[in-house]
């Protein structure tokens, strides 16, 4: 029998009008409880199974395979070890993976991101893995005894509870939070100062209580959502770590209200994206204070100047200010670490009221299976 | 003063209507005029430059960094490069290489590809690169005596000759000889057979004609054109090599036509696009015979069971019928290889009739220029 590690056991909607609104609220708790796993105060080998320690004392490079949702957490987390610890990181979408002769470094670490731990094509390219290819697989998933589980030399259970949503919520920003867990876990093999180790921990304790302020901005999101709805395409723009949730937010937006949203990392709006801006398209700005803000910015005046309408998601401190095609969302301030999930969760309540208000079946979108179990 | 260095001087229209049109029909020159500067029998290592032999005997790695369609020649040369080569390669969009701090594996090469040379991402990466970062750097460029080609240490010069068009077309498909050349030149080091070597050569021989072949296919091409017209968005699909290719069909077609199409992996479908499946979204499949043929019908089935049109590329032995809601484009039979330039050709047709029905201005679409100096 499979069952999902967590305290979270309800499947009742309660007062919730779809499991999807039911699950970007459970949020803060399915963070909490992921991250304790890791103990609090230090973020314990042992968490990733028995093994971990040799293994992560040998990482030199890391491989992340996953599919659709999971892949965008893998987007997040190259950034994450390369900056913060150092660690040479690739991703790849798991149906392209497991088809092409590709040539590992030595000494990498295969990870797997899967909510179901089921998913085909990322279970197909765990086993398929050539012998001695990697040092180590380990499994990142939401359901204990999965098939992921099961075949892989180490696992994180993140502690999401039962998602039932088709469109993937809690379940991925657990997933960064592992993610986060494993970027410490390795950066204190390679360097990564105690202060810094320190401070991303603390950010860990603090996520639930942001991302509840995230969760309370609800009505306001659902206001900017009324613009959407009579719109046939989006465009989301992000820079840096904030373009894989600017993927993730349009991926949202396509899945549950079938409009056509589509990401691109900003600096690549005058390479062909500029030419689809007018008025019948919408640009959300993933737009947290950080040191890619300005060149952001310039990327948004471009837009502007096109007749573009501006949907822009950013912290106080960012310098915006709503005006004539540029609609703000203010989002709370926060350690840098925590706004690529911070960002989400606004992103998933943007894309839920869309629907919503266009009437689509929010928790079961046409065409979609929960887990893609079959190539 | 800034020159192009091919055979090809003239930048008259001549007797075609748009210089896209113009530049297109000059590919099967252009190619040539790209893979001749190696001297056909061989790839000498000199035509990248002098030390280019010292550097690609060092070569351990490439990472490649590029923008918009230059970017994608770099994706179709990391699975030439890792596939035929056995050579690990990473591919990554300038304006993200340049501000992220990453981690280089050693002894890597920079690759840095822009018709200009002087795209303004590209260069800024080239010239951030950390002291010692990389082994050497090499600029494949359209432009002699451009900035990318001053500030490298080793330069493959394409010969595609003046590219007006704003939307690059012979431009890129001279970067993927390029690239395809480069590849054979660090596979002979890296146990690439003789036989494999001259496969490769002697495609690079026939691939004017073949050209020529998918150029003469343009009637055929401005007929299916027609369906797309009022349409407002597409999709376009393609597994492995030919990923890249249906990222580069879907962004000629928005540069110029403004219709919003998008690529994807066809694997990553079930997990979010064929939400947008319906019959308002025509589906462009690239779909060469090759191992991944049987996995792309069986996508391919999905859209077809949801109402989708297809547009099916595929040469006659990939055993596709035309039939209600699957339109056949029958292209040759190739080399394997080859068929990411094929198909792109076919593709760039594909786009320019599109435009030319609506109307839109093909040679200088709204929004972009022709190079980006500019961050």
């Amino acid at each position: 029998v499979k069952r999902v590690a967590t305290g979270i056991e309800t499947v009742d909607l309660g007062a919730y009008e779809h499991y999807m609104l039911k699950e970007i609220h459970e949020q803060p708790q399915a963070l909490a409880a992921t991250f304790s796993s890791g103990d609090g105060h230090r973020i314990r080998d042992a968490v990733f199974g028995d093994g971990a320690a040799a293994a992560f004392d040998s990482t030199r490079c890391v491989q992340i395979v996953a599919c659709g949702t999971s892949y965008h957490a893998g987007l997040v987390a190259r950034y994450w070890l390369e900056e913060l610890a150092g660690i040479p990181c690739q991703v790849e979408v798991a149906s392209e993976f497991r088809y092409r002769r590709r040539v590992a470094h030595r000494d990498t670490l295969l990870v797997t991101v899967s909510q179901s731990g089921e998913t085909a094509d990322t279970l197909a390219a765990l086993r398929h893995a050539g012998a001695g290819e990697f040092l180590a697989s380990l499994a990142i998933a939401n359901v204990d005894n999965s098939s992921l589980v099961r075949e892989s030399d180490l696992v994180f259970l993140t502690r999401a509870g039962t998602e039932i949503g088709v469109a993937s919520t809690k379940a991925f920003t657990t997933q960064l939070v592992a993610l986060l867990m494993l970027t410490i876990a390795l950066g204190r093999r390679n360097g990564m100062a105690e202060s810094q180790q320190q401070a991303l921990i603390d950010g860990l304790h603090a996520l639930p209580e942001l991302v509840a302020r995230v969760v309370a901005l609800d009505s306001a999101i659902e206001e900017l959502a009324g613009a959407f709805i009579h719109k046939h395409h989006a465009l989301f723009l992000g820079r840096g770590v904030e373009y894989p949730i600017a993927l993730e937010g349009a991926l949202k937006l396509k899945e549950i209200s079938y409009i056509h949203a589509e990401a691109y990392p900003a600096g690549e709006l005058k390479h062909g994206p500029l030419a689809l801006v007018d008025a019948d398209m919408p640009v959300v700005a993933v737009a947290p204070t950080d040191e890619l803000l300005d060149k952001l910015k310039s990327n948004l005046e471009e837009v502007r100047s096109r007749g573009g309408e501006l949907y822009v998601f950013a912290d106080g401190d960012a310098g915006f200010s709503a005006a004539p095609g540029l609609h703000l969302l203010p989002m709370p301030h926060a350690p840098e670490v925590l706004n690529p999930i911070l960002y989400t969760v606004a992103l998933q309540l943007l894309a839920y009221h869309v629907a919503v208000q266009k009437g689509t079946d929010v928790d079961k979108p046409r065409n979609l299976a929960k887990s893609v179990t079959v190539e």
